[in-house]
């Protein structure tokens, strides 16, 4: 049967990989993902599969009922894209600009659309039932996860899994961890309120692009002075925006930037060490500020047992060169609450395009589009795998 | 006669702070100052005197000449604004969105334009020629002085003379300095062009925020370590954009800035220390970055003779508490080129509000209408003075 | 019979806190610990124990050789003390001004001797050999062990044991860990080399301490930065001297730090990195460098078995209330090298006294002296049971 | 006459190198100058000249009365030296380790010994008297001027008038100016209070040397932001000791450091940023700090007249090449106390060495002995035109 389904996926290789392709064209930002919606929705619809639109947001999910009895088995895959300007040359290039989907939630997607696709026919010797959940709005917290949660979705599920396509990692290994897996990931807002003036006039005014500077380096601190070594804990800064024009000392300065860690007191402690910077720091040149600290994804933390039926399901496809355990990553997910309400795991398909490692996030992102089969067929495998559990 | 002048300014008040108002609720950005123009262009219309549109850009120039023999005196005023949020809670607060009059270029245009009207009126008694030139775009190097002045604009005046309304004065006090009056404005970009990727891994990446922090902190040290306690000098930046989401680490960082500086020497020292600074900054952590300096105006050098008759101009105007000699501003203004070209001098009227002093390029800038009326006394004052030299 | 030695152990506590707090009060620095290599010889002397003086420089090695058969075991205790003020008021106060035990060899001493007291009085039922190895300067690399290794003390010995005082750890608690279990230590010392002057004449300078001040800032970046979040390593800055009147600016700054890593990869990189920041840093403001790196002991790796031979025989100690497999320490230790030649452990004797817990190398260093109790037990325990192998 | 002395400095000059020679070879630090008191006590005892010993301290006080009737002058040279190691590789370097005449007051002290022998000789022609006052300690505040003024020295006199040998100035050079001339020059300490620790476990710790040095960094931000660009202010730091190993982080940081002005209000305000800087920066990461200001010698500001007159005095002797109004320099002098008690003037006597520019207070400094000739000519040459006012 398992050979049936792989052989399946290689057949729709292209077609995979030319939805991915017109995703990648298109991508939408984070809780404005009406079209891609429209495009899953478009797909189940063509198939008669029968699926609920607009679940917790823009989310999508579909269910089939295999004739055989088993386990009911949740697979899920996100869909929204981030705002960066694609800066690869490629013609699939995505043709909104400043928006990107430079995470591979295009593949995650038109991997699941595949999966089910493949399952819908062979439905007859299907076992258990399948619930596909595309999930909208994975990159911006709140995110989709939470709210798809409590429109019902998981009501009779028995375990869920997903995976990432991830460029980190080489294309024909397959990762996970019993236990964490990813990072708790919040976002934080500092807005430094100095008082502008003329650039040729500083001592008039409060300088909060100096002020500013100073904390972005104070706040590095924190890793390198305050947390035991042996912890892990990242404090990165994505944005400062400040001024409109070069010489205008401008009022404000606005500093977003992300924590990650997997537990809860070095997340308190983190906290309360930069309250105590940002004081400082503004303070000494007498500038106001706010600091606002939004709490985001708890951490990924797979199920053990899951986390071995993940290898193993991986280690019969034969492109998985290796299927391995590895250290958690700093990287944050909202698959973290699936896994709060259901048994299950998570797992990263190898996807770096050889000898070509681009970070994902980055403008030149791309991935190994082969990932997207070994991908397809360890879910497969995964759940024809859970319904021996 | 001056005192007639002087009476019909009283007279046309209300006119110029109305005229000034609607001017405040319409400002244009630099180069952009096509309805601005048009309004100015209307006037002289209106008061059918002979006036040349799109002179070197955007301005305007008209003519009128006296009955009498005289020399030929330029005044000048110039009229856009700035990229600022007008932050005021007032009648007349700017009605386009991000843009507003924060240096008072209302005021020098209502003020030209309310003498130009008295002068027309008295042409027959009036000795010698004016010139009125309207110069767009002073806040943005290259400017709008030096393609006005290239287009022939001074052939044949004998003396020019402009004022700023300044906040940084008290209402009734006129100040000028013979020699160095405000100094050389240049503009700098500094782009680090570093590595993004995602938040969470940062030793993938090559962090452009945390580079540029601390490049901002490093410059600090060119007027605090490398330039002469007696020298004086500016290194400000105005803005510091980076990053489009928290959690992603960017490619670039953009930083702008302005150097003011009176003499040259010191100028290069400042560029060379700039340098050094932002390669050694970048390099220590493999970022690659483009240093573009922009020498903007030269310094404004008042003609000793001619500062001299500013001083005592302002002295028989009756608003006038004092009229005095200066120290020299850090402010910029290619009013310098008029003076590079011609004899004259430049001088600030004092326009703060009182006990409510705001600085020039502030969201919450504005100033006491009835300097105005200072400002155009006082330019009459001159222009008669000057016939006498 | 190790009931028997316990016993003992108790008997003797007195004496050995006696010994403990004479050579308190009288500790010398590395490599020039001359009185206390002699009074650890005059104590094995009294005992009429054969030892070696002067083993690989002031080291001292006594040898037991019990009546029955059995392993040859080594057990290490080093006995130098540090440049720190001992800033307690207590009776057993350092009279060397300066200098003082902050690390607790004064206890590993006073505990070993009391051992090798109570083996020698049961020598006829004592099976195998025991090596006391008495070792002078761990605290400043190359330290001591090496040298004591090259004078072929190891040669014969088929295990080794060690433990260290430790206040980070409450009393009543023995930690060890199989495998990695304190990091490579390593030195470094950045001279900056500017150009002095007078302090009101910054300007005829190359400042270091400016210079200085903001390489400590930039090198905080290498751990926040430029290392994997789960990776483990410390960058630490110990001394910055700079300068001998307020003012003059020196010519020169010295900044002495240590480098704390458990793998060789991450040791190049972060010597690698350090080498880009100083550079960067000096060469933004045209200061020389002298940048010395010099690797310190290599990694403590507890042996498997050995490892869990010590946990088993601290819990046959009544004193102790748990033993304990921890996370591996940033400290560092030159007992590396021990086990580097031969199988064996290395592990902590909780020693913090109670509420209120100092870290070694303070001023206010101190511990509980009821520890080298359990210290000693475990040793002796240690010993036991290695002849069980 | 003037001509006869001139000689007679010519003639002499071998004798002033010689003892310039043997003070820089035995330098002493402030208030600790009995040796160099000595010295100077047995010069007068040998030429009969009354003196009175330890005057306010180690001063020592000539007086010189000559034959005809005259004004009462005061010449003024100091003597103490630096905590500085002489790095030059001369026959007379000094031969007091630590301690160097790295700011010529050797050459001050030969000076004068000459010019009061010179006089001496000639006491029968001479008008007035002559007080040569040798002061202590001029480099360490409260320093030697206020005491030796309390103890009555300047009764009587007329005028006052003293020289620095000066690097920054070339031989042939005198340089004064008309009211401002030295600044005032403040000392300052900062001692952090962090808490100590091993340098692996830096999360256990309050790193005082982290955040000195960003202190040292942010107090740069008083000079490049908070002051008018036009003031002038120095602040600079001459000293960061912490820590006695490389590897324990210790628990204080000591800066010392120097604030230049000439006006009490910018003194204020850079001691009220210094404050908030400091108690926000080490707040920012819970260290405690003491900050101790202590205001120094107060401004030099010299009389008018005789400023002109030093100008016009220097002008008659043949090896000064140009005497000149200059800007007044940020160093500072406790020679301010004289003026503000009595008429008179400071002058700095160009003294570099022919394109080998050292400053003073620097390992290598060196000045042109030749220049104590010009120093002693335009010294006699102020005495007879000061009788002339």
């Amino acid at each position: 049967m398992l050979q049936t389904f792989f052989q399946e996926v290689d057949n729709y290789y292209d077609e995979m990989v030319e939805m991915r392709r017109h995703l990648h064209q298109h991508p939408e930002l984070s809780f404005q993902e009406y079209k891609t919606a429209s495009f899953i929705q478009d797909f189940y619809h063509k198939l008669d599969i029968p699926f609920q639109p607009n679940v917790g947001g823009n989310g999508v999910v579909a269910r089939l009922n295999g004739a055989q009895s088993g386990k009911t088995i949740a697979l899920r895959a996100d869909f929204d894209a981030l705002p960066i300007e694609d800066a690869k040359q490629v013609p699939y290039r995505s043709t909104n600009s400043g928006v990107m989907h430079a995470c591979a939630h295009d593949g995650h997607t038109a991997t699941l659309l595949t999966v089910a696709k493949i399952l819908h026919k062979y439905r007859d010797q299907l076992p258990g039932n399948i619930t596909f959940i595309h999930q909208h709005a994975e990159e911006v917290a709140p995110g989709g996860a939470q709210p798809i949660i409590s429109d019902g979705v998981l009501k009779g599920v028995d375990y869920v899994y997903g995976t990432h396509l991830w460029t980190g990692t080489p294309y024909g290994i397959v990762q996970t961890a019993p236990g964490n897996f990813m990072a708790a990931a919040d976002k934080f807002t500092i807005t430094i309120k100095g008082s502008g003036g003329h650039g040729g006039m500083p001592h008039q005014t409060i300088d909060p692009i100096v002020i500013g500077s100073q904390l972005v380096t104070n706040l590095q601190q924190i890793v390198s002075r305050k947390l035991d070594p042996l912890a892990t804990a990242v404090l990165s800064i994505g944005k400062f925006h400040a001024g409109n024009a070069y010489n205008v000392i401008p009022d404000i300065a606005v500093i977003e930037g992300t924590v990650r860690t997997f537990d809860q007191e070095l997340q308190q402690l983190i906290m309360a060490e930069m309250e105590k910077i940002i004081k400082g720091t503004c303070h000494s040149y007498q500038a106001e500020f706010i600091f606002d600290y939004q709490k985001g994804y708890r951490p990924v933390v797979n199920h053990k047992e899951h986390a071995q039926l993940i290898i193993e399901s991986a280690q019969q496809v034969d492109e998985v060169e290796k299927a391995e355990i590895v250290a958690p990553s700093m990287t944050g997910e909202d698959f973290a609450y699936y896994l709060e309400e259901r048994p299950g795991a998570f797992f990263f398909t190898g996807a770096q395009i050889k000898d070509q490692f681009v970070p994902h996030h980055h403008p030149m992102f791309d991935f190994d589009e082969r990932a997207m089969k070994i991908a397809a067929k360890t879910l497969i495998s995964a759940v024809m795998k859970a319904n021996q559990i």
